[in-house]
C-alpha cells in the first residue's frame, strides 16, 4: 500500500522532524487494518508491571507469555504494540519488523503506599529502544503531580534523544496528584491542558483519557462559560481536547481505562471517533478476553475508525 | 537595509561575544518594522503551557493553531517570536529564516498547588534551539524564590552553552517567592535588582515587568532616599532599571502583563519608551485580539518606539 | 560436553540478547554437575558485608578466607559463585575461567538503624565486572520499598551497560518496606509480582524467596479467588511464580534463607523443584558447614534437580 | 620590569603547579604599582549582585557602568580586577591584557530570606574564565555553614579544572552559619582555621577578613591559652592567620568590609601590613568614592604595602 | 634492597590488580626502615583541616609548615606520608619520589554543629593524585552513619578510578553515627565489621582503631559467645580484626588516636603488633613532639614491628 493523502497531510505537521522520525511515524500510520486512514489502534501491555501478573493475566492466562501479546497485536491488525523493556525484549528479535514497537520507558508498580507526588521509575532508555528496533518510545507524565517538573525535564531529555535517534515520541498525559481533585483528573479543562502540555513538550502522539463533562479549575471555568465552549457530549469534549493539541495538528488518541462490557466499549469509541480523535489505545479490554473475542472487538473498534 | 550607527553601537557593548552570537543579535535588531532603530517588539506565546489552552486561546480560537502566532509576528513586523519547544517545532521548518525564533527553555504550568519556592521545568535545550534554527534561547529566573540559586546555576550553564553555539540569551527576570512581598514583586528597587542580576549572569537581553513607585527592601530604601533617586513617574523608574543593567549597556525590554484595553496599553508603552527602554514584549494583548486588531495595536506600539 | 536441547531452548528465549550475553548464559548453564540440565545451583557469599564477619564465618572459620568459597563452589560443582567486589577480586585472577563469577553490585550492611526505605549501596560497577572476568552482575531490588523507583532506575542503567558488555543480569527481587507487611514479604502474590517486575526490568535470571500460602494485597486477593489460582502446596506456589516470569521463559531460582537442618533444606528444595523452578541459590546453609558436609548437601540438592 | 627575588621566592612555594598557572601568578604579582614587591591590592566589584545596584552604585553613579571599574583598577595601579561574569564579559575584549581579571565564579544575592545554611550560586565556570582571558577564578566558601561540604566539593572540582587550565585560584574564606556565632565569624581562631581550610583545598591566594581579639571555639581556647599565642594587636592576629596558611607559604590577603572613613581604612591597613599580610582587597571603599579620591586612597594603601 | 619473600607473599594476595597498582603497593612496602618486613608505619597529617591549625600545630609550631611533615616522615623512615591536597601539593614537586604520598581525598572540619549523619567532603580526586605523583589515595568511611551508603558509593567509584590509574586504595574505616553507640564505635565486633566492609569495598590497605573488649550488637554477641571468640587482650582483638579482613589477606593497620604519653603509645603498639597487625598510622603523637623526639618515638615503634 502506498502513502495516502491523509497520511501525507499528517506527516506535513511534523516538518521539523528528521527523515528518520518521519519514517517511523509513517510506519505507525501505515501498519495494520487502519493503514493509510490516519487513525491508530494500539495494543499496550504494561499492566503486569503496573498491577501485578495475576491481576493482569489470570483472566486469560495465555497472557503470561510475552509472545501472546505481540501475536495478538499482529493478528488483530493493530498499528503498534507498546510494552516495558522485558516484554519487548522477549519478542523483539523473533518478530522484528512485523509490527512497530513502542518501548514504554517509565513504569510504576502498585507495591508502595508512599504518599506524595505520583512519579514513575525510568526503566529503560532511548538507546535500548534503538537496539531493539523500536519505532517509538512511550513516557507517562502526571501533570498536577508535585513531581511534574522532574517528569517534564526527564521527558524533555528523552524526547531530544529520541528525535536524534529517529524515533517517535508517544506521551501518556495523565493528570494526577495534589494539584487536582480525584474527580477532576478527567475534567475536560484538565484533559485539554494535559494534551497541550504534552504537545508543547514535543510529543508526536499524545494519549489522554476520555474527558468528563466537568470543568475543574476556577480560572478556567470563567473562560469556558464566557466563550461557551461546548462540553455536553463526549464528542464535543474530545473535539476540544484535540483542538487543544495544536488545533488538531498533533495526533491525540484515547485510552479506555478499566475492562468493561463490549457494548460500553464500542459506545465510548463511537463518541471518541465522532469527536475527531486519531484513535484508541486498548489494553485490558483486549488481552483479558480470549483471543478470538479480542480480535473481534478490535476489529469492531477499527471499523468505527474507518478500517 | 544595512546596519545603522545605533545597532553598531549596541553590538559594541557585546564585544566579548563570538561573531555567531553577534550575528544573531544583529538579526534580532535588524528584523521587522523596528529594524535598525535599536528597539525591539517581541511576540511571546507560552501561555498555552503556563495557563492552559482555553484560558489562552478561547478569546481568539485561531490561536490554538501554532501557525497563527508566527504568521502574526511576521505580518505585524515583530523583531522575534518566542515560544516553548512544541510551538517552535511546529513551525520552524516551514518559516525557517523568516523571523528570529527564541526558544523558551523553561516553563511552568498552573496545575500544581505545591507551596514553596517558584521554579520552572527545563523543557528543552540549547542543542534543540540549534537544531530548530533559533537565534536565541529564553529562560525565566525568579529572584527572591528560595530556589533561585538552582535557577541561576542552570541559567549559567545554558548561557555558556548558548554562547558557545552562537545564540543570544534572553532572560525573563521575575522576582517572586519568599524573599519578597506580593506587592514588592514589581517594586522599583526589586526590578532594578532583577535587571542587575540577569546582566551579571550574562544575559544579552533582559525582560522585566514595568516597575511600581515603591521601594521594597529596608536597606535599599535608605539609599533611594539619601541619593534622591527619582521614582515618581514610570519613565523615571524605567530609566533607573535600564541604568541598573550596566548603565544601559544591556538591552532591557518590558512586558505588559495581563490583557487590557488598548488605551491603557499604549499609555504604559509611552512611559516605558520615554524612560529609555529598548522595547516591549507583548503576548496576550496581541494574540487574544482578532488578527487585524492585533496588527494595528502592534503597529501603534512600534510607532511609539520610533518605527 | 556439548550443548543440550534444553539449554538451546532456554537460550532461544533470550533471542534479543547479544552473542556475548548468550555465551555467558551458556557458561552458567553448562558449568558444574547440573551442566546441560537447564538447572542451576549457585553459591552466594555476601553475608560478610550484610551481617558482619563473625556472624557469617565464625561457625566455619575457614570462610574468613575468600579462597575457601570459590574452592567450595568449584569442588561442589556449582554453576556459579556470587560475591561482592572484595571477595571476587581476591580470587578472580587465580581462579580465572574455572567457574563463572557473578559480581554482586549492591550490598547493604547491618550497621545503620536508619528508618525508612530499604536501599542498598552500589558498591561496584559493570566495568569492574568486565575487568574481573565475570559472567554476570547481580543486583538486589526491594519492591515495596519507598525507594524502589531509585533502585529500578539504577538497575535499568546497569542492565543496559551489562548487556552492552555481554554480561548476564541476575536480579535478587526481595519485597520489603512500607508497601508490604512483614508477613507479606513472601506472600505468593507478592513473590509473583516481584518476579514479574524483575523480568520486565530485563533480568535474565531472577532470584526470589520461596513463597508462602498467603495473598497480601486486597486487589490481588479477589483475582486469586475468582480464578482459583492454586497456592496450597509449595510446588503450586513456585509454579505460579515461575509462570509470572513470562510464563516460565525467564530463569527463576529460589533462595533458602537462614541456615537450617539438612532435612528441612532438602524437603524445601523438593517442593521448589517440583514446582518447576530453575534451581537454587544456597549460601549460609553451605559455607557455614564443614566443607565435606557442605559438598554432600550441595550434591544432594543437585540430585533433586536432576544432576 | 623583570622578576624580583621576592616574586621568585613566592613562586617557589607553588612548585607543583603548571607553568601556565605560574605565569598567571606571575602576572598578578608583576602588575601595577606593587609589581615585584610580593604584595597585592585587588579591586573587587561583586556588590551589584550581592547587595543590588542602587546600594552599590548610587553613591558614585559612574559605577553603574562596567567600564568604570576596570578603568579605576588600571589607573590606580591595582594588581587585578575581580568581578562576576557580566561585569567581566562587558570589558574583557576591550581591556584584554591590560590588567589580570579574576572571574568570581559564585555569588549570592540579598533577595531570599530563606533560613538555613549560607550558600552561593555557581554563576560561571572555568571554561568561561578561559574564554574571557582571565588569570584567575574566585570562589567564596562559608566554613561553619551547614552547606560547607557541598561548597568544598564544588571548589575542589573547580580548583582541579582551573589548575588544568593554567589559572590561579583565589578563595574568599568567610566563616558564617550555624557552626559559629555572629560575633565569632571574625574570631582569630576562626579566621586562622578559615585560612587553613582554603590552603588545604588548594587555593593559591586566600582572602579573609581582619580577625578580632576573640577565640570562639572552646577546644581552641585551651590551646591558645596553653601556648600563649599572641592575639592582642591586629598585627599579631594577622601574623597568626598568615602562619596558619602553611607558615606564610600561601598568599593571604585581607578585605576591608563596609565602607568607612579614610583614616580608619588606612589605620587598619597599617595593622594588616605590619602583621605580614600579602595585601588587601578593597571594593566599596574604593568605587563608592569619586574616582580621584579612590585613586588617592588606593595609592596610600599601596604605599603602606611598599609601593 | 630487593624484594623479600614476605613482600612477595603480600603482593600475591592482590593478584587481580594491575602491575601499576602492584608497583605502588611495592613502593609502600619497600620504603623506609620497615622496608621488606611487610609492616608499615605511616605519617598522616590531616589535623589542620580536621581540628584547625592551632590545635594541631601550636604544640610544635614547626608543623605549620608543610615541608616539616614530609621531612619528618622521610627522616624517621616512614613507609608513606598522607595528607590532604594542600599539604601534598606544597611538597609534591620538591620531594618527588623521595617517599610515597597518600592523597587523602575526603576531609571533615570541626566548624559545623549540624546534627545528623557524619560525612566528609570530597576535597580532591584520583586525577589530582596522579598529577601529584602519589602512590595511593586515602578515603574515610563512617560505617553506622546514616550517610554510609553515599560514602560507600563514592568510595566504590574512586576505588575503580584509582585502580585504573595504578594507585593503591587506603580506607580509614571509622564506625560512627546513629547505628552505633559512642562506646560501641571501637567495640571489637564493630571494628571487625568495619574491616570487613572496607575489604569488600576493594581497599588494599585498611585503617581501623584499636578495638575494645566489648561486643556492641546483640546479634553478634550470640555468635561471639557461642563460638568463644577470644577478645580479652588487645592482641586477641587485633587478631580477630585482621582475620576479619579476608583472613589476614588484606593489610590492616591501626591508628593511635589522641596524643598521649610515650609509654602508653608503645604499650599499645606492642599489643597491636602481637595481634598480627600490619603496622600503625601515627599522626599527632609524632608531629606534635619536637622533631628529635618524634623520630625517636617512631624508631621505637618501628623496632616493635621488626625494623
Amino acid at each position: 500500500m502506498s502513502i495516502t493523502p491523509r497520511v501525507k497531510e499528517i506527516l506535513s505537521w511534523y516538518g521539523s522532524d528528521s527523515p528518520g522520525t518521519l519514517a517511523n511515524l509513517y510506519r505507525l500510520l501505515m501498519t495494520g487494518k487502519l493503514a493509510g486512514t490516519g487513525k491508530l489502534v494500539i495494543l499496550p501491555v504494561d499492566q503486569g508491571f503496573e498491577h501485578g501478573p495475576a491481576r493482569s493475566f489470570a483472566p486469560n492466562p495465555a497472557g503470561y507469555d510475552p509472545e501472546y501479546h505481540v501475536q495478538l497485536a499482529i493478528e488483530a491488525g493493530c498499528n503498534a504494540y507498546a510494552a516495558p523493556l522485558g516484554f519487548i525484549e522477549a519478542v523483539a528479535a523473533k518478530y522484528a519488523g512485523q509490527i512497530p514497537f513502542i518501548l514504554k520507558l517509565n513504569n510504576s508498580d502498585s507495591l508502595s503506599k508512599m504518599g506524595g507526588a505520583p512519579i514513575s521509575a525510568v526503566t529503560s532508555s532511548v538507546s535500548e529502544a534503538v537496539r531493539l528496533g523500536c519505532s517509538a518510545i512511550g513516557y507517562t507524565i502526571y501533570p498536577a503531580s508535585d513531581a511534574r517538573n522532574e517528569q517534564y525535564e526527564a521527558l524533555a531529555q528523552l524526547t531530544e534523544e529520541a528525535k536524534a535517534a529517529g524515533l517517535v515520541v508517544v506521551v501518556w498525559s495523565y493528570p494526577r496528584g495534589q494539584g487536582v481533585t480525584k474527580d477532576g483528573e478527567t475534567a475536560v479543562d484538565i484533559a485539554a491542558y494535559a494534551a497541550q502540555i504534552a504537545a508543547q513538550l514535543g510529543a508526536h502522539i499524545i494519549k489522554v483519557k476520555p474527558p468528563k463533562d466537568l470543568v475543574e479549575l476556577a480560572e478556567a471555568k470563567k473562560v469556558y462559560e464566557k466563550y461557551q465552549i461546548p462540553t455536553k457530549t463526549l464528542a464535543e469534549r474530545v473535539r476540544h481536547v484535540v483542538q487543544s493539541a495544536f488545533n488538531g495538528k498533533r495526533i491525540v488518541i484515547f485510552s479506555g481505562g478499566e475492562a468493561k462490557g463490549t457494548e460500553e466499549v464500542l459506545a465510548e469509541i463511537k463518541g471518541i471517533a465522532e469527536g475527531g480523535a486519531f484513535g484508541s489505545i486498548m489494553g485490558r479490554n483486549a488481552f483479558q478476553r480470549p483471543k478470538a473475542e479480542a480480535i473481534k472487538l478490535l476489529a469492531d473498534v477499527m471499523k468505527i475508525y474507518g478500517a
